[in-house]
């Protein structure tokens, strides 16, 4: 069977379980979701819409690129819905003949839904019962999205193959000063990104010298400034392979203080202080709240989240966050990146980033980023 | 008075009117809007709280840059607040005292808000009533931004400078077979903007060769195909300059059927006819139906609309499309992009783009793109 029709057959029995009759994900401007490519291979663009039989109609923006790269039951441009949601989501109810004589049928709609949006689907569908929930069957598709199938762990076995040539390349031609700024570093790994096959890269690299290292997201992402010189620089870099994304950061230290020092060793204990905690039925919260309590031993505090899952998109679930409303639990099949941080404003910051697949004997890094003391 | 402060005024000034007692915007992953930035300086990752009396609370992820780049009255990490929006209006509602002795002040929050995440606010805050409308206080802010200020027109008059030198650097460079593929291009322009001191592009930069651009917009974004060979190429690029985006394409033509040239010089036509049309108080509605009808005489449709705002994103206010519920009046202060395109899967695509101030004696053309013919 189809990957994609695999994938949708499992959310679809989900739809017949919840007694939701359509189902539908929006991949647009301002709400993206992966999930309509993880389930058609549609890149972007396009409405998806599911039934319990597992039969879907994808509505592209680009027709023309949904018939190369797409796989659905049926495709109509979105054109031909006006590029309305409202009228796309009617469309499709008239279009799957829902029946509406033993009761409302529920349609549910992505979570991301702008409550302006939901209250025009429910005056446009008056015979329907329209179902937003944040943990609803979207969620259910997340949660699938989360355990990554055979074909993606070996896309991430090559994904992580072409990071760690990068990883190495980079190393190396810093340490030689073949690149000095942080523009330098960043066309670099555009360039060779592509020349290595991927689509590109999986998000805007991040690279920031010495000077400032101490927000958390340099901005902007990188300038002419000098990276690697005297002091902590980051960059943090990913690449998109077959759609997959990978992330990791790298800190290059030079000269350092013993604060410093310090600061990278911290970083450093914390990062194997979490990957010793990761197991199959751990919750991902506990991982998150060990390393905050170490930092806080040392009168330190991490100013974002832990991890978070890769995939499609390179935020993705699980969040290894020490949010209370953290109820992820790590599972075999999942790849999160573990990337413990500190910032400083006079000392400047440090992260040591890397991608980890929960396998059945354990955590194995797929990555290899590491903290570089130059001299 | 601060840019900013001003801004705000003008918007609070409609809270007044409107019997809002405190507005809210959300700047995060998933759910950007770049009202934050232009009401307070802030680039990214925020919420931003407003009153009747132009007092704001500004809550950055990263206060380090906050404190360096934000204009606010009172700046709270949103860390205190769990990083949770539900709790960041909760405690924005507590902190400016809301009276709710004579009924609930109303408390507005984002058109984007999830459905799910609206009933959230009205659970938290039962003493309130919260506003949720597609045409509400965030619709009175993106007019005001639709129309730019003194501030803003300087910014483009050089932001075009910089625009239209990496037009006439790209033009020669493939003239003169510099540049040979689609990343070639791609990374001349990443590098340049660096440079010349823009914070980077302002958007991924599309280049499709001639086997590719009868996609609206490429997929990838650009690969080590080869540019500018024989047929149509399409460069979709623009740059960011303190926080202001450029938007152009350009088309590079090299030995053209007489086919490729009819499309040609149909979509030159088109962008000609368009800019005729444009006035102050004009509908941008019956610029984008001339076109289509224009188009529809040759046989042609264009999948994508005519036009739209440029400003702290590349996609704003006014659109100059043709749905019918496109409602924008042009004004003189608007900056936005007309592009007529079209694409063929045999013939491949064209799209001729440039970025247009309405002036009080008109539109003024401010980039100079235009369709490159190649030999």
């Amino acid at each position: 069977m189809n990957i994609y029709t695999a994938r949708r057959e499992k959310l679809s029995a989900f739809l017949a379980q919840e007694n939701v009759s359509l189902l539908m994900f929006e991949d647009t401007e301002g709400r993206r979701d992966a999930s309509i490519r993880h389930l058609t291979g549609q890149p972007s663009d396009a409405l998806l819409f599911l039934t319990p039989e597992n039969v879907c109609l994808l509505a592209p923006w680009d027709v023309n690129m949904a018939d190369k790269l797409a796989h659905a039951d049926e495709i109509v441009p979105y054109n031909d819905f006006g590029t309305n949601p409202v009228k796309a989501l009617a469309g499709a109810v008239t279009r799957f003949g829902l029946d509406t004589s033993a009761g409302k049928p529920r349609v549910e709609v992505p979570p991301s839904t702008p409550h302006p949006l939901f209250l025009q689907y429910a005056e446009a569908l008056p015979n329907c019962e329209i179902v937003c929930r944040s943990q609803g069957l979207h969620s259910r598709e997340t949660a699938l999205r989360s355990i990554k199938d055979e074909h993606e762990v070996r896309i991430y076995r090559q994904l992580a193959e072409l990071t760690n040539g990068m990883i190495a390349a980079l190393e190396e031609n810093v340490r030689d000063r073949l690149l000095k700024t942080e523009t330098d570093v960043a066309l670099f790994i555009e360039a060779e990104a592509r020349k290595q096959g991927c689509e590109g890269v999986s998000f805007e690299t991040l690279a920031a010298g010495a000077e400032r290292s101490f927000g958390i997201h340099a901005f902007p992402a990188y300038t002419n400034a000098p990276f690697a010189g005297k002091g902590l620089s980051i960059l943090d870099f990913g690449l998109k392979y077959q759609g997959y994304a990978s992330d990791v950061t790298m800190t290059f230290a030079r000269d350092t203080s013993p604060q410093q020092e310090a600061l990278l060793t911290l970083t450093e204990t914390a990062y194997h202080l979490a990957l010793s905690l990761v197991k199959d039925g751990t919750k991902a919260r506990d991982v998150a709240m060990a390393v905050d309590e170490l930092f806080a031993g040392a009168g330190r505090t991490m100013p974002h989240g832990l991890g978070h899952g890769v995939g499609l998109e390179v935020h993705e679930e699980p969040r290894l966050s020490s949010r209370e409303d953290n109820q992820w639990v790590l599972k075999t099949g999942m790849i999160f990146t573990i990337e413990p941080g500190l910032y400083d404003p006079l000392l400047g910051g440090c992260r040591l980033e890397n991608d980890v697949l929960l396998g059945a004997d354990g955590p194995e890094v797929l990555t290899k980023s590491h903290i570089v003391r130059l001299s």
